[in-house]
């Protein structure tokens, strides 16, 4: 069984070249001009296309537990929408209900998660606190390919940490080798907020974006860096939003603290007007958090995306249908959070991005899959055009166009945010573990074939963190007379 | 009983004039040029001198009992010292334990300062929360003059309040018309950046500013701002001292929020080099929080108190002598924070700052006097030099000199943290109440004569904040559909 | 004659506080509560308005002859529609062309202004650089009562200066005690911008914009403060449009320098697409420099007026009617550049500042007054309402409506930028040196009776300049050993 | 003729891995784990070392004709330095004389460049304009492998272009696809200070940062930025050394620029302390342009380079004897401006960088050699360790020291800015073109065995500027009217 991809243009991070792909036994076996196709070789045609790593969507949300319902996107469904959409792999979470085991929910969730079709990994929430959870998190990450856990700082009286606890996993993470994710919301500002607006007769989805206001992200970003900075780790910061945040990243970037920022399609592209829409279903369905935000807010992530102050992009894929939604007729805070995008981010990336000239396609590959690799230290296993990765691969046609709509993408949501989209740069073929499983319109996926990825802690940005901590310690004092008696 | 200063340089926060002041039943009754004094009158010759409002001191805490002990200073001899000073009005705070109420505590600080000698206000500090902090804030801020409420954010297991309740508590001082303050310090980073030191073995003072470095004031500090700025509230910040918390106040100014910045006298001049000092009882009577910070945040302050992003200046006298630090003698976190200076913010800040060419005479009277009685909104009553104003006047000899010591001062600890520094520009009158209480290094002073001074709620800016939270109430949305059934 | 103004509330840049005013021989005798009107005074009932010092417009050009014509308001007009509008007096330019000597063109202006009905200033304009002009600048500086010199930065081949001459003439400005003030735009990259769209075959008013963006303005700005902070002056700057502007003039204010900031009425509300009204006269009535900005512009306008980035409001009236715009129909570049606003600045100062909440009245008198006033050293005899201060005051209706039209408006020209806006806040009474000139919609005016105001140089912050610039000495070197020879 | 480097682990800008690299034809042939080393080959052991990219100097002047002088380091003895510390290229300037034509000069410098004994490559700068100054910009640009220009914004009266001819090559470059480069100070200030403090009597090197301070580059650098805003370039700013001009070139990559900074070896380590040497050789030694700066300075500059503000590193590496330097004994501004130092840009970066935790590894290779090569477009040729690229390697052993000195450089200077300082991290091995030309200690080179290495036009990174230079294009507009007649 192996693949020879003919004729493209390889990109990666660094690089654009014409360039043949050979791909055997699962992985990349060369990258070069004019190689030959052994006998038995399928052959990709892939003239006047891109050849470039599977997208890697590191914060999605298959069949997860929340507000009540189950998101309706499982990870088998998830994980072909994916495929569908040149996106070769997700890092899922795990999310422990508060008092509960954090290894128990480890293992529930990669049970729910052996449906899959694409490769996958888990980042693991800490809910709460305890010696206990101390504990789970090392064998977590020593033994069960865990280095990245993900705190929530909103959501309180559900999921919500608090500082003292942030702090406390924070150090946890340092001895680990293990990088800290935050949901920076102010969480005790957003309940405040989503009483008074209640309380003001406001009951629809227009409530959400007023329960949760820029500055709050704003906030609560600034503390979870300024946490990290203190105690001395490194830093991802999922899903930023608007202006704040930014400004809070690019500021600790500039004084040297290693901070990642990612970014979702979602709000690259959608403003808060959809959450006065008229139609209440249309506006539940963008209910996420944090929410679509005022539209300057768009230039400014694109900008930072571009830039180097955000990293990765993502699509906190996180489906509910509109009866689940409905949930929340009477009270936007019953409304499930979440929208859908894992099949559609990397063509609204390519058209907004590179066709509009804010990214070059090498930027791109960075943005959707080479930086995630990296900092999920998996790299260059995942997110490269080399020998010996992992062949997961998309071969883009740049001419190529498509409508997106509900109606038609094969994710397991009854609506898309980006209904009525036509987007300029498809996948023509997406190829997992060596395997075409996108061609030309046609998805050929397996139920299961997907592996769980093991992420290996201490990436390699901990050695120089290490050194930074190490010249932060003080040089002992010399006392000539103690305290007076 | 009346007074006429003659010959001098009037100063105030607008202009510097020649003029004559004439005084009399505590007020000031004329200012103009060629006053005659009328018989009877005492005169006194302020040729060459500059005449200003005396010193107003937004930040004092006589007599607290604190960490276990009482802190030296009491009303009496230290708004007698700050009158030594040209300092003529002190704004001390009530601090009720958690879980008393603040009426009872009020009522303990309104005893305590009967015998103070220069006139004094309170603050009042929400220390905990509850339907009856809520009740108490009200007849404080509608019966007692109060007008301002503080909030510790760090102090964990003593003062702190939580973000859930500083969220309450600020939407509380909104409805009163009263301004919300903060010592803006993370708590939590704090606390646990102390237990990881004493671990370390570093039991000594120079564990202090380890313990609370300067990212842990500006997160507080950014933190308080964005809850402020949901909440709607104008803010004033205390103490603030590092790079990190001026950026946080410029940043929340340039977007509109009515932001008010302290500097201590302290942290304008010392840095953290004194926590090292061989002799543990000059480290250690530099403790106090925040701490002292590096060098380089000096003229940082100093700009920023220039340019408007700082507005007052203050002391946050709180004096414990070598026997109470030596408290602390084996865990720095056990000696009382606290250090002094009512007495010589004036000087220090005339010297380091009209001397130097970073603050005109007549900012120095804003930084010193005015603005502290504008924030609090006791101007002109306090804070200028104008007919119908209470008669608290500094006269000011700008050519004259004092060597600052502990030796020699007239407060009532055993330090001073400016000691030996030779300050030129000294105050060669101080009036109170229409009489002179210090004249060319006498003090006059009667126990007893200072008055608590009513400082009335929803000070002018209250109505442009209305004004602006007003604009910011949403649309209703009208709705053709509603949630799926 | 005198005047009594009863039962008002007088606001400063400081207080508000409910006083009469008593005025006679064109001073402020009185300002107090129950005045006395002597037999004879006027009274004027000013109950439920506001008394404060009139406006200053510091940025007029009336009678300017530029771009091949003059402007169409004069000096009586002009000085006539501002006391309509509660401005009291302006501070208008001598411009010399190149090559003319400033002194001459000094007594010229001087002469086309005694027509004025309202007290008046100049600045005086380097244009041009000779042994002759640092001569003159120290005669007007000493003798003619300037203490301010402008610079354009634009306007290549006419009166643009270059960074040479900018450099020399900002170092005499520091000599004479005399603050620079800038246009600030980068000619160079106007003209290139010129040529390329004229070149695109754009034409017409909206290649006017195209020609003059943001950055260029921001360039120019940045600029000149680095210039200044080299020389070591303070520096004014007119007519801030931008964000650009106001990051530079913010980040110079934290670094400590002595920046001022002017914003125009037009900047604050109108933005750049009138320039593509399909009207080309209304389009072409629009066109100044610089020109108006797109939307999100303004608020970061406001919101540095009122955080104190930017001190003083004009208006850089200067009027050219339909005909004179017409010169420029087939080339924007030709159109005369200027629009009005003498009469208008106050009131929509005032409706869209303090209705909104934005500015307090008193931060309202600050940058209408108060801070022209003493930036260019002419308080408390202007900016105040202070006994011994010129009668030169606005009793201001807050209930007042009007709405503003070229067809009812004073001024000498046939186009309002702020046609058809309803302003609530209007002057009753405008009091220029003691007499009532204008009354309930009466003027009353007379020609010639305004003054030329000298304003004297070394305004009270040179002190702390000189100090500043003093402390920026090295000290010297010792060498042991000289260059190798 | 090849070569097997065995056993070490590769490091580029996106990786480190344990592989084998074999090389043969000067180009590299494999990289892999295990390689077979033909018969013949030599082997070179590097267990226990690192692999990378032979480091890029960017920015050098060998045998520059300047300020009367002409640089001691000639083309072979400069690359033969380069070679014996890991940097296997340079990009030299050529520098025309004002009004002489740039292909005259270009071939001038190929003729004086042909002795090299490594790869080469040369900016040219546009000291002038004129028409014939377009057309061999074209000349250059299509037919002699320049694809970046260089414009001196100081040295008046020399060589520096006014901002009229930096629009207009600007201009010229986007056309051509080539990207400009500034040397950003502001030559009028300069000049301005050099003649002020020779009127001071100040004659000495300590004269010289006090003729440049930091707002004049940080100044020029915003100047430069904008106009290359305006006009739609990518930028290129050499040699950036302060905050000044960091900050200008972050606040333009937040905005969306294309803007790239480098950093001199000698801006990262060296404070202006050095000109007040008591030696004056040793300050005079210190004298070029931007001139060190106060120490602050340098932190800035690393966390830049780290966080993706700055993005090469070079050396500027201009050589002047102690006999040159005297030729300003009497006068600053007439020693001739330079030092050394391409010979240990690259251990100094690794010490200072790697060895505190301030680089990764990764990030060391980026900012020496790769960025470069990509900014410059000859990436992967350069700057990459992958197949098919030149073998230009450096053999690197984190465990070996060396003190620098100039008595035991292979620099042909006198003096080294670094003397004294002992380094952890040195080249084993470099190899260049395929061939060991330094090995433990000991120089192989081959006197004209350089190439020199045209660079292409139009780097990826035009095709994103294009888009974004189309899309900012304005609609044309309706109109309903025409201009007054």
């Amino acid at each position: 069984m192996s693949l020879l991809i003919r004729g493209g243009t390889v990109v990666t991070a660094e690089e654009m070249k014409r360039a043949d792909v050979y791909v055997a036994d699962g992985l990349i076996k060369a990258v070069g001009q004019n190689l030959d196709a052994p006998a038995g070789a399928k052959v990709v045609d892939a003239g006047g296309q891109y050849v470039m790593p599977g997208g890697i969507d590191p914060h999605t949300h298959m069949q997860l537990p929340f507000m009540g319902t189950v998101a309706s996107e499982d990870f088998y469904t998830g994980t072909a929408a994916g495929l569908a959409g040149g996106t070769t792999m997700i890092i899922d979470f795990v999310i422990p209900a508060p008092n509960t085991s954090l290894l128990t929910a480890y293992d529930e969730w990669r049970g729910w998660a052996e449906k899959a079709c694409a490769d996958y990994s888990f980042h693991v929430a800490v809910t709460w606190w305890s010696d206990q959870v101390y504990e789970d998190m090392g064998v977590l990450a020593r033994e069960r390919g865990v280095n990245s856990f993900k705190h929530f700082m909103a959501y309180k009286n559900a999921i919500m940490v608090p500082d003292e606890d942030l702090v406390k996993s924070f150090a946890r993470c340092l001895e680990l080798g293990a990088i800290p994710t935050v949901h920076a919301e102010n969480g005790e500002l957003v309940y405040h907020l989503q009483q008074e607006i209640l309380k003001k007769g406001i009951t629809g989805p227009e409530g959400h974006p007023l329960s949760r206001p820029p500055e709050v992200e704003g906030e609560a970003a600034n503390r979870a860096i300024r946490v990290a900075q203190v105690i001395g780790n490194p830093l991802y910061i999922v899903h930023n939003s608007c202006k704040e945040a930014i400004e809070a990243i690019a500021r600790a970037r500039g004084e040297g603290q290693r901070v990642y920022g990612e970014v979702l399609a979602g709000h690259l592209l959608i403003d808060d007007s959809v959450y006065r829409h008229p139609d209440w279903n249309v506006a539940a369905a963008h209910v996420m958090s944090p929410p679509f935000r005022p539209k300057e807010n768009q230039e400014i992530l694109w900008r930072a995306l571009q830039s180097g102050t955000l990293h990765t992009t993502a699509t906190d894929h996180c489906c509910f249908c509109a009866d689940q939604k409905a949930m929340g007729r009477d009270d936007f805070t019953k409304i499930p959070n979440g929208t859908g995008g894992v099949e559609d981010r990397m063509a609204v990336l390519w058209h907004h991005g590179v066709g509009t000239g804010r990214l070059t396609p090498m930027e791109f590959v960075r943005v959707t899959s080479t930086a995630a690799a990296q900092i999920f230290n998996i790299y260059p296993r995942k997110g490269s055009v080399s020998v010996g990765a992992d062949a997961d691969l998309v071969v883009w046609d740049p001419k190529g166009t498509r409508t997106i709509s509900a109606k038609t993408h094969h994710q397991k949501v009854d609506y898309n945010i980006f209904e009525g989209m036509t987007v300029q740069g498809v996948p023509s073929h997406t190829i997992s573990q060596g395997k075409v499983v996108w061609e030309n319109g046609q998805l050929n996926v397996t139920r299961g074939a997907g592996r769980y990825i093991n992420r290996p802690t201490f990436a390699p940005v901990f050695d120089a963190v290490k050194k930074i901590n190490e010249r932060r310690k003080p040089a002992p004092v010399q006392r000539t007379s103690k305290a007076a008696q």
